[in-house]
This record gives C-alpha cells, sequence and structure tokens, in this order.
C-alpha cells in the first residue's frame, strides 16, 4: 500500500511546564515524536510529513535526526486538528495513496493498530481508531453499528444514550489522500473553541454516504500526554509492556520492576539483568550475559558469557566481545575489549583497545585526556596491567607485557616487557609512632588555644 | 491569631520493635515530630508545648534540634490524651489566645488543613478534625448535624446507626485555651482504660450550648503510626505526594517511584532526575540541572546547568556552582567547586575549594585526613590535575597550573607551573614472560605438594 | 513422625524459555527447587526423594548441594504426577511411615502448613492442600464436606454446582506411604492426555470407604511457576512476604520495596536499610548496623554498630567486627575487618587482614592477584594506609604503622614505622601554561587541516 503520514506535532504542551516542545519529552529515551514515527515506518510509508509549530526548529532537528526523509511542515498558528491536518495539503497535493494521521503526543501506538487500521481502507472510505475506554469521561464516542462507524459525538453533544457509549475517538484515522483533503475542505469552525475539528470529516463522509469504519484497541495505546503525570504512566506502560516482553523472551530478571529499558534496548534468551539496571539507549545484550545490580549502560554491545556488575558504567562506544568481566565501579567508554578481558575493580577505560584475555589491575585509569585532546591506549593480548597503573595515551602495551602496579606509563612497553615506575619503598622506624603523638599534640595545643 | 500548639509525644510505641521512642522514627529524613511541628509552624504560633514521656531526653532534644524556643513538657505517667493535653496547662496558664492539639505520631498532617480548622474557631468553641474512613473499622465517629459536631462517639458505645457514619475522629483539635482547660477539668477517666479522653471534651461543651465543628480533611492527612508498617506507609504517602508535587512543579522524572525525596528537598522547573536518586537532607538543585541515576546527595548545592551522576555521592557542605559536572564513583565533602568545574571519574574531593573550569583527573584524591586532622586544598582557576593525583592538604595549587598524573602533591604549586613527583619508567624486556612462567611453574608446584 | 518427602522436580518447563531445568530458575537467590527443600525439611523427614527428569545431573547436583542426603531418582518419561511418584516405590519399599508429595516449582509453600497437613493424618488416610482460588478459572476442585474430602474434580469433568466451588487443588498431598502406593497401583491412565494422574488416588480412597480430608491454606503458599512471568511473581511474593516480616522484627527500612532479600538473609532489630540495598546469599547483619542506600551483599557478617555504604560491595567472606565503617565505591572481599576499622572511599580489600581501627585511606588497592594466585595482605592494628597505597601481596603492615600516600608498599612495614615509596615533587615554573598553548596550537592545526 502507498501510505502517508501525517504527524501532529505542533501543540506547546503548557501543562508540561517546560520549555522543551511537548513532542520532545521523552518516553523511554526517545522522544514522543520518534515512538509515533517509529511506529508508523513499519507501513513503509512513502512519505511522513510532521506538522510543528511551537519549538519549530527543535522539533524539526529531532525529527529529522531520527528520519532525514521526513518532511516537517510548518503550522503558524494552531486552529484545531483539522486545521493541522490541512498542513499538509500543498506537500501531498501529488501524492496518490492512504493518509494516516497519527499524533507526536501518543507515544505508545503500536505499529499492528496501525496495520489494522489502514486494512480497513479496502471496505471504508475513513477509518478511525477507537478504545474501550475503563472511564470514558469526557472523551468524543464512538457511535457504531456493528464495525460501521455512524458518527463521532462530542461529549457535550452526546444524548445520555450516546453518553453509556464507551468505545471512545482516539484521533487517529486514516483515508485516502484525495477523499480526506477533500473532506477536510468542507468542514468549518462554528462550534464553541471555534476550531476546525479533524473528526467533523466523519460527519461529511457519512453524508456522502461513504462507508466509515471503528477499529478497536488498547486503550493504552491511545494514551496521549498532556502533563508530566500522563507522560509518567506512558513511561511506566511502555517499561511494563518491555518488562513483559523480556519475561517471556526468556530474559532472567529477579526484580523486572526496578530494570529501566530503553526504546531500542536489546537482550538475548536467558540473559539475567539482576535489580536496579539502567539501559540508555542504543544498548545490545547477547544470549547468556548476565548484567549485575546497578548497572548502567548506554550505546554498549555486550556479548555472550560477559558478566558485567554490580556498579558497572558502560558508556557509548563500549565494545565487549564474549566472556569480558567488567566488575565494581567501573566506567569503559569508547572501548574495544577482546575475548576475555577483565577489568574488575575501579578502573576507568577510555579510548581504549584490550587485548583478549587482558587484565586489568584495580585503580587502573587511561589517561585520555591531556586538558585539549583526547588519545587513544592499546593492551596487548594476554597483557596484565597491575593496579594503578596510569597509562597516559597515546601509549600501547605489548601483548603478554606487565605493569607494575602504582606505575606511570608514559612510553610505550615492548611485548612480554615488565615496565616499572616506582620509587623505592623505605621504611623509618618509629616515625609513624612520633608523627602520630606530634599531630595529636598540636591537635590538643589547638583545641586549648579555641577554650582560652 | 494567637495560637500554641501542643503535641503529644509521650507515647513509648512498644509495636515499633526499637529503642528509639516513636515519634523520633523518621518519614523522609525527618522524625514524625519535626513534621508535626512543621506543619504547626506555618501558622506561626506564638507557643509550642511538646508533651513528651518516654525517651524524654532524646525527644527533647530532637524538637529543640528544629526550634529552639520550643518548650518540652514531661507526662510522668501516660494516662491518655486529656491527661497528656493537661500536662500543659501551668506552661500555658498566661497563654490567651487558641490551642490546637497535634499528635507527634501524625505527620502527613497539612499546615493549610490546621490552618482551616483555626478558622472555623470565630463560630465554634471547639473545633475537630475529621476524615471520612474509606474503612471505618473501630474509629471513633464523629456525629454530625451539617458541619456542626453534636458528639464524638466512641466505636463499642456506637449504636448501628452511628457505626454506619463514616466521618471519624482524627483527634486534632481546636479550642481557645481557657475553655480547653476548663472543660478538661470536668472530664473523667470512668471508663474501660480508666484513661482521660481528650474527646470527652466535646461531651462537656455541647452540654453547655457551646457550639462545636467538625473539620473534614483527606484521610491520609490523619494517618497515625504505630509499627512500622504503619510508618512505610506514611513514608510511602509522603513520597507519592513529594512526586506529584515535582512533576506537577515541571521535573522531568522518567521513574519518580525510585526517586526518594527528603522532608526539605528543593528541585527547581525542567530538571532532569533520573532513575534511582536518593536525596538526604538538605538538598537544593537549581531549574536545568540533571541528576543522573544512581545519585545520592545529602546537604548539597547544585546550580543551574550541572549534570551530576551517574554513581555520584554529594556529602553535606557539597556547593556546586553553574555548570560544574560530577561525574560516575565521586565523592564530594564540604567542597566548593565553582563554575564549570570538572571531577569526572573516580575521586574523592573532600575539604577543598575547586576553582572555575579547573578539571580533575580520575582517581584523584584530596587527601584530608591525616589520621588526626583535618586540611583543605584549594585548586585554582583552569587548573589541570592529571589522574591519580593525591593532593595532600593543607596544599594549594594555583591557577592554570598542572599536576602529572600519578604525582603526590605534597608542595604548593605556583600558578601556570606544572608539578611532576614520579620515578622513571623502566622496561625491562622478557621480564613479564620470565615472571609469570616462574609464578605457573610455582603454582603448578604447590598443586602437586596438595596432591601428595 | 517419621516422614518421607516425595518432591517431583522431572518438569521442563518448557514456557521458560530457557536452557536451564525449570526448577532450578532461582526465588530470592535459591533454586525454587531448594526452596521447596528447605520448607520440607523443617518437618525432619527421613527420607527425601527427589524425581528428576529433564536436566538430570543438573537438578541432582543441585539438590545434593543443599542436602547430601537426599535421593534422586530419575523419571525416564514425563507420564504425569501419578507416575512421577511411582518413580519413588523402589526406594521408599522399605519405607514405614507417612509420605508428603510436594512440587519443585512450588517455591512459597510454608512448613507449618506441612504441619498442619501431616497432622490431619491421625484422623486422616489421604490429606490434601487446598486454597480458596480468588479466581478458580481452570483448577481441579475439591469437593468437601465440611473439613472431609469427597473427591476431586478435573474443571472439565465438573458440573456447575462443582464449578462454583472456590476451593481448589493444589497437588500437594500426604497418606502413609504404603497406603499411597497401594492406591497408585490401582489408578490408571484413561483420560484425555493419556497421564497417571496423583489426584485420582483420592477416588480410589474414598471408594475404599477410607477417610480423606482438606486442609486450607493461602492461596499464594500453592503459586506454581510455570513461565518467566510467574517465576517473578513467586520472586514479588516472597520478597513482599519477607519485607513485611523484617519490619514486623523492627528493622528501620524508609523503602522497603527497593530492598532485596535472599532466601537465608538474617537482619538484626533496629538495624537501618537505606534505599535500594541487594542482598545475595549468605547474609547476616547484627542489630543496630546500619546499611546506606546502593549498598551490595553477599556471603558477609556485618556486626552492630558497622556503617556500610552508601555504595559499598560486601562480598563472599567479608567479615565485619562491631562498628566497622565501610564507606562509598569500597569493595571488600574475603578479608576480615577488626573493631572499628575503616575503610572510607574508593578501594579494593580483598585476602586481607584488618587490625582494630585501622583507618584505610581512599584509593588503597590491595594488590593480591599476581597474574598466577592470590596472596594475603596484613595490617596491624591502628595502622594508618595513606590515601591510594599500594599493598603488593604478600605483605604485612605492623600496628601503629603508616604508609605515606602514593606509596607503593612491596615490602613488610614494622609496627610503629612509617613507610614511604615516593619521588620527590618537582615544580616546573610556566611549563603548564606553555604546554597548553601549545597542546591548543596542535589542535588548532589539526583542525585546519582537516578543513582543507
Amino acid at each position: 500500500m502507498n501510505i502517508a503520514l501525517i504527524i501532529l506535532a505542533a501543540g506547546k504542551g503548557t501543562r508540561m511546564q517546560s520549555e522543551l516542545p511537548k513532542v520532545l519529552h521523552e518516553v523511554a529515551g526517545a522522544p514522543m515524536l520518534v515512538h509515533a514515527m517509529r511506529a508508523g515506518r513499519a507501513l513503509d510509508p512513502k512519505r511522513t510529513i510532521i506538522i510543528a509549530g511551537h519549538g519549530f526548529e527543535a522539533v524539526s532537528a529531532a525529527a529529522c535526526a531520527e528520519d532525514p526523509e521526513v518532511e516537517v511542515v510548518r503550522q503558524e498558528a494552531q486552529l484545531g486538528t483539522g486545521h493541522a491536518v490541512d498542513q499538509a495539503r500543498a506537500a501531498l497535493s501529488d501524492f496518490d495513496g492512504t493518509v494516516i494521521v497519527l499524533y507526536g503526543d501518543c507515544p505508545l501506538i503500536q505499529s499492528r493498530t496501525l496495520e489494522e487500521l489502514s486494512a480497513t481502507l479496502s471496505d471504508s472510505a475513513v477509518s478511525v481508531l477507537g478504545f474501550e475506554a475503563k472511564d470514558p469521561a469526557r472523551y468524543g464516542r464512538l457511535i457504531t453499528d456493528g464495525d460501521k462507524l455512524k458518527r463521532i459525538v462530542e461529549f457535550k453533544d452526546a444524548s445520555p444514550a450516546e453518553r453509556a457509549v464507551s468505545l471512545c475517538n482516539s484521533g487517529v484515522m486514516a483515508a485516502s489522500a484525495g477523499l480526506l483533503f477533500d473532506l477536510l475542505s468542507e468542514i468549518d469552525a462554528n462550534n464553541a473553541s471555534g476550531e476546525l475539528y479533524l473528526t467533523d470529516v466523519i460527519g461529511k463522509a457519512v453524508a456522502r454516504g461513504l462507508p466509515c469504519t471503528a477499529v478497536r484497541c488498547a486503550e493504552r495505546e491511545t494514551l496521549g500526554v498532556n502533563s508530566r503525570v500522563e507522560l509518567m504512566q506512558a513511561e511506566k506502560e511502555f517499561q511494563n509492556l518491555r518488562r513483559t516482553e523480556a519475561l517471556e523472551d526468556g530474559v532472567t530478571m529477579p526484580a523486572p520492576e526496578t530494570v529501566h529499558f530503553s526504546y531500542d534496548t536489546v537482550i538475548g534468551r536467558d540473559t539475567i539483568i539482576e535489580q536496579n539496571v539502567v539501559f540508555g539507549p542504543g544498548v545490545t545484550v547477547e544470549s547468556g550475559a548476565q548484567i549485575r545490580a546497578f548497572s548502567h549502560l548506554e550505546g554498549a554491545h555486550v556479548s555472550r558469557g560477559c558478566i558485567i556488575g554490580p556498579y558497572a558504567r558502560l558508556r557509548p562506544g563500549a565494545e565487549l566481545a564474549e566472556d569480558v568481566k567488567i566488575g565494581n565501579f567501573v566506567e569503559i567508554k569508547a572501548s574495544a575489549l577482546e575475548e576475555g578481558a577483565k577489568v574488575n575493580h575501579l578502573s576507568y577505560i577510555g579510548d581504549a583497545h584490550i587485548g583478549a584475555r587482558a587484565n586489568i589491575g584495580a585503580g587502573t585509569v587511561t589517561c585520555n585526556y591531556d586538558g585539549v585532546m583526547k588519545h587513544h591506549t592499546s593492551i596487548g593480548e594476554e597483557a596484565f596491567i597491575g593496579s594503578n597503573t596510569m597509562l597516559v595515551a597515546p601509549v600501547t602495551v605489548g601483548q603478554e607485557a606487565m605493569t607494575a602496579s602504582g606505575s606511570v606509563i608514559t612510553q610505550d612497553v615492548p611485548a612480554g616487557s615488565l615496565a616499572i615506575a616506582r620509587a623505592k619503598q623505605d621504611n623509618k622506624p618509629g616515625l609513624a609512632l612520633k608523627l602520630m603523638k606530634k599531630l595529636r599534640a598540636l591537635k590538643a595545643a589547638r583545641r586549648n588555644k579555641t577554650k582560652d
């Protein structure tokens, strides 16, 4: 099917109490707008038109970052959903296919729901997505006869019988482009708010005798976000869906309610994810790896057999081959670790390549920043880096080389060599006792002085 | 209005299973007693009388720490709420105004509720705070005619019709001091438990033909804590209220259920607070700052544009100017960091002053303790502290100075100077291989020996 | 009473989506099978027979690790619960006593429930454990007359009246060994699935005129795990029970929902456990200790007065005497710390003995691994280890000795001595400024080159 998406993303979102345009507030690490775009993308649309208004530049940038082929149209004044969709008229003047209208503040809509919606167009002129509301409240109602949509009635205009209907309007709509813009030309703003309502096209279509259809989906898919409390609800819904999905896919999580996924997290089967793990965007964890408690991952790849954490932080560009072990209070950034490498304690590894089975001692730091530029560190296979080694980059440690603990390594270490850079130990008998005594006397003297 | 608070805080709290007096158990980082005091303080009371009994000294100390002007009266024996309030009679003998009776184990009462309660005294002799109970169970019932309170009936004395009433007695009461103590003189202990009940003053007032009033509040405000499970419920209520409040104020929190506030936490608009953040007492975070996951803050000030964490610990006296960056596994204590300063990894900064835009390398430690006393470290503007620098305090590093990584700095470093304190690197060819071989042989020999 | 347990543990658990046999999936750090074994062990059984099938070796190993006296019988084909129990016939041929049938995938069954069940056998030939189901769904129903069990009816065979019964069959059963195997010989596989159902023995017993009894327990005790979602529910139930129990025992937890216990965690009264604490197996915390936020403990003993964390990791073999203090980003492994010892910041202590009141400075590492073997470090009483000291094991620091910060200690330090191993500081005037200038120029040059 030849599909164009129109995504409404012009609203200010006053109730968000924020400088950020509403559709750029994030769910699971991605702007809500991106969630809507990704749901639509599964239908392989030929065109995607974003209607932006408030925060136009920021919204435009975010949309293009996600999909460079998107077209962003500016809606100067916000005069209703009908007016918003109408902004795409010019852009789609040469488009001959189906239009689906989505919302940049409805991040939970699912691709398969959109597929079902567009599939109904074989027998339907205009199709609308509805949901059985647990509490229909003041939502517009879909008045149907079976699946046939007879009309959409606003709550305030609804009769008692109509108010008793619990099938509500999500606003998501599909129709052929030609028909949609044709019907839009007929609607007017003769209503309380003086705005053009997209829903009014249904009345126009029915008046023409065209068949309209209501497609049902789960209420949560249609959740629209207007406040931070609703944003939090959307986040919670997303996380719960994702957690259940992971469990069903065979991930072991003793406390899934403490695991936070990003929109794009990929986790393999029989992976163990312990308590309090946060996945930022761009993480892949292969089958059989283990992510221990209190770990934080962003932009990282974790291969089979790896054990990460507790308290491990993997930052973007951390590429871990099979059986790598990252222990507690360790930060890895923009570094590749080859098979079986180990960084077990209190280390910072940045801009580095660590060879297979190399062992990095506690307190090791790749000194990758000289105050102006970042430099690279290379550690060979089966190298043994002693505790508290400073690797002043750019520097290379050869395979099966060692560094003595406490060494500052400023020059390359050849394969098989031992590098040592430290002062001789000197024991001064009795000096500790003497020093302590002196310090205590000094403290006592000061204390007495304060009392005087 | 001329107000005196009487806060009942004498109970033992046997069901808490604790050595600590009940009212000193904490909700959101403050003793329950302090919550009650703070709710009352918004009414600007002239006098605050705490009735203490069990753990008198500890309760007294906690009350005075919060408000040095508080008066603590000892209740030798606990003979009922009426008896407890009566302990304030002598202290308030010269007081001419309104008395409000509060409870040290009811930490969720809101100031505005107390204001509403005292405001009714223009038309009421005695006013009582009641709540519509979801499950009225065995609470005392407020029998009313409109807002007029006719009587308070204990559950066991209540008729079926009275038991059907769901408006329950919170115990919180307001009346003029003279009247209250006058009525208290009339009540007796002729009841099952042989105690004086404060609620009996209502009967006495009504018998005199004095108008009494019931003021309604949310049930959760009246939550009284008698066990640790109830303490936990109070904590949960507090946290949920505070989280919703923060969201409504424009704070971004993807997982507010994992953020723990203290009673006095202040967070600006458009601040981002990630997952699993704990705020101890005394924290202020300005607008637009970002607190990343797994951070722990106590007694700290975080200015605009700061990025803190993940895994950052700010301890009391951490004062961060604008755009400061504190990274992972970093502890800051009693230190001021000027604008744009950075401490990105694995460092301990205590008793220090860090100049604007200074960069502190990974693994840096301010060696502030000599075993007896604490000493101060000063780092100048735009200084560059190399990784794993030990700053042996007292010590000063001048502006735009540098320290070479791995250096122990025991003397001051003048502005613009480079301080270096390290041994020359020596590479010993083949020695690593030889050493490893020897160690492996040694291990194998030991293993064989064990087998023998 | 002479008791034998038969624990069914042969199922594959296809719906777990896992390589691991179902009964080895863990709840609170122990395989589900172990939970069932421990519940049964409180009855002091003479014999414990595990019926294993899928993953026989792994199941057998886990069972024997928990209790070496257990007997594991292989069920070659899985032909129903009756068939499974029948596998124990040979092993128990000489056993004269009561048999209790348990399930390796029901980890929440309580010992006292099993005691109640077996106690009924004084008046009952066969006793079955039932539960009032909130949603009886398709469970088998226990048809009773008072406590007398008349029959067990499968949902599909039940009449409407029987389906209205909410007392459901848990499958847990007790009977004398002789009778049980006798009845089992009578049942057949003439049913839809062609399997032998253990429940059919009730029909046979009733047919013989033998009295059968239904014993009721809480529904959650009977929770059977067939998927990871159910495993997660079992974990949640366990944690909630354990958290409430801890609160009732007098443990202070501001956010118990963020504390994760293991099956064997022991916590004393008036202990404070802050937010986000994870207890792995084998942890004991004595009364009055404090575990601060974000701490992770496994196989550790924490004595009275200790303060641990935030961000402390205690690994197996951490033995902390009274008043020990472990601060942030500190890892302790296989080490004993005597009374009042302190490790406050960013340290790794492994394979060590730390004397009373010794103070370990920030960034200290026991270099316990030489690439092949682990070695021991010993620190004397009241020793003062300067920040960033590397203790190259095996090494001993005597009592009241000191190490200068930044020293690599490779030789023993006698008592009272000061050990120092560091290079002299050299300040190079103006060199920092010059270096920075050069680096900036270099960077600018590179940038221009890229533009060309």
